[in-house]
């Protein structure tokens, strides 16, 4: 029995396992970006065998389905499956992707991406349902994640829907209800002291067990294949065009990524004529690749990190830095940094219109309402700019 | 400035204003279903002024636009603007509407419609934006809402979003998170001591004082027209169908209510032909409409009420009850109750496959796996049954 629903059937396309067990689809490599070593899918590698350098999927060719094929598809990312690396829509689905566009308080000219709403309560699930659809078809034991916040709770949420053992490590400091919601979806959580980084140290050197996948949202390169749909949604939401300017929020930078890659597929594809610019904030406390790409630099600069109240994307050294600044340096963009009190003030103002969100999701519209974000002229009726809503407000404390 | 994105423009209708200020649009009244009496919306009432019986809305010709029409169409319950009666697409949209259909774990014939990921995570927005749009356009001073749940968050939201001043009544025992969350949206949290019926008594009371628009999800008829969007996006993602049954909770009915309501709709327009069963779900501790439908009652039964997780639907009262045995006897449908111990089991296995909802969206879960359901012979590729998640997970303690 076949229901023409989301996540219960849609766009089918290559089937899986040409290549035998283990290597689910025809030709596709994860490809080393500084030595250029390949690696098969059943490899399970997270970052390169040899160089640990960072890895890139290979050997795929990404095609957007035309607008009469996208009208009878259903409202999940989902209806791009040809322009993903996993080949149709898997089981697990939580219906994920197709996030409302809706009008900013008090800005005609730009709009609000509601990923919010996701099926966690982030935009992670982009990624975390490709990772995890990957692991389901390579058939491993177990998945692994770090992250005490989106991330971790959206592999494990994923791995509970598809029946996979998961572990998440956390720091010590994670809050009992973040603990507490990861273990309802049946994840195993491991409690790691020390820093984030001790945290990310700890989940690596666990990773290194036979049949372990490492459904890491930094490391695995198919979490941007995931996260490229934000821009995808975004284009056939504006009638197949996109904004003048990105703004995302930088941490590790994985929706930075992610847009960059999705622009470049729809620039590749004449989808679009140019590439909009990122605009790329990170919070004034925690800002390695802001103060990188102000000096110049290609690496994310050492730095000691602040306290901050956009705790998700305080990473002080994110692990595809360089990929991170070449990214928005390629379009254009630029880097800015927003201090707290804005953050504080963009959080409540969203609140007061009625949009519960993380603190972490209120930088980008803090560095908009600061005036941070160069203006750069549009032609048509395109917005100015398109700001996301990153995490929904229900996980964490309202605002004052 | 305008964009085809979801809350920015889409559909519009009639013009606002033939019947001058205060009357949105022509014809649309008030009608009280015991004594008939008319009401004009400006006279912002929600019980009849007579006889205090509950109004219906009159003089309103739903469409459902065609096929390719909708194909260009937002993916927001503004799709249907023809069929609603707040005419277009109010500026206070937050995206609200088409949410996922998602495969049930372990039962092949069944789908969950995912409304625990709505905007403000619970189904109610689908009534409570309309309500709020109604009120804006009105032009009141003031929007007053009962309850310390679902349907009070939402309107909070909404009259945050449209810059209405908003008072909540709550009972006294609300939870501080759950005031701060009002209060975050800028709502006026009103505490009240003694029961959930004080609460609305002090409310009702409230709504007295002129110029104050009573956001009732309970007495005010606009609310069912937004519920009643539940089953057209169903009717639209099985193509054109509705399943044998749907599956939902029962506490004030305010989704049978419009589920009921759109199915005939349906109907009316030939769409379907044939209503789909009701199998309206409560909690055994607290099941006055399910044991005056097992009496044959037309009224609710007067109970005690024990204490139940499914605290959403814990409504002794239901004010609409009587119309709510009727809408779900006019379906050929029936009233079913689940113990305590079947609700937790349920919430349980939704998180165990990835859907963290709040308890109260178990129990139709749970009447399902209990086999509560009563088997309905489909025609066809169609679902056995569609089981809603009514709210999000994030807004209560995870399960054990």
């Amino acid at each position: 029995m076949r229901f023409p629903a989301d996540g219960s059937a849609g766009p089918s396309s290559a089937p899986d396992g040409p290549d035998g067990p283990g290597v689910p689809y025809g030709g596709l490599r994860l490809r080393c970006a500084t030595c250029g070593r390949l690696h098969a899918l059943a490899d399970l590698a997270w970052r390169c065998a040899d160089c640990h350098g960072p890895l890139d999927v290979h050997g795929f060719v990404p095609a957007m389905p035309n607008a009469v094929e996208l009208g009878r598809r259903p409202s999940t990312l989902w209806r791009y499956a040809e322009a993903l690396p996993v080949p149709r829509p898997p089981r697990i689905t939580l219906g994920e992707g197709m996030t409302p566009l809706i009008a900013a308080p008090g800005r005609p000219d730009v709009l609000l991406k509601a990923d919010h709403l996701m099926p966690t309560g982030s935009f992670k699930d982009r990624g975390a349902v490709l990772l995890v659809a990957l692991a389901a078809r390579l058939g491993v034991p177990k998945v692994l994640a770090d992250s005490s916040g989106n991330a971790g709770t959206a592999v494990a949420a994923y791995a509970a829907r598809a029946g996979l053992p998961c572990e998440v490590y956390v720091p010590a400091a994670t809050s009992e209800g973040k603990a507490a919601q990861l273990r309802a979806y049946g994840a195993e959580v491991r409690r790691v002291e020390g820093t984030r980084e001790d945290t990310a140290a700890a989940a690596a050197r666990a990773a290194e067990e036979p049949g372990t996948f490492y459904a890491s949202h930094v490391h695995h390169p198919f979490f941007p294949h995931g996260t490229k749909t934000y821009v995808f949604e975004l284009w056939e939401q504006l009638g197949g065009r996109l904004p003048g300017t990105l703004v995302l929020p930088a941490g590790n930078g994985t929706l930075v990524l992610g847009a960059r890659l999705g622009c470049q597929e729809l620039l590749d594809q004449r989808l679009i004529d140019r590439l909009p610019a990122i605009t790329a904030v990170q919070a004034a406390g925690c800002a390695p690749l802001a103060r990188a790409a102000a000096l110049g630099g290609e690496v994310p600069e050492r730095i000691t990190a602040e306290p901050t109240v956009a705790e998700g994307i305080a990473i002080a050294r994110p692990a595809r830095g360089s990929q991170v600044l070449r990214a928005v340096r390629e379009t254009g963009g630029t880097f800015v940094t927003v201090p707290e009190d804005r953050i504080v003030a963009a959080h409540r103002e969203l609140a007061r219109n009625g949009l519960f969100v993380e603190p972490t999701s209120a930088v980008c519209w803090a560095a908009l309402r600061a005036g941070l974000v160069p203006e750069r002229a549009v032609e048509g009726d395109r917005p100015f700019a398109v700001v996301p809503l990153c995490g929904n407000g229900l996980k964490a404390k309202p605002p004052e």
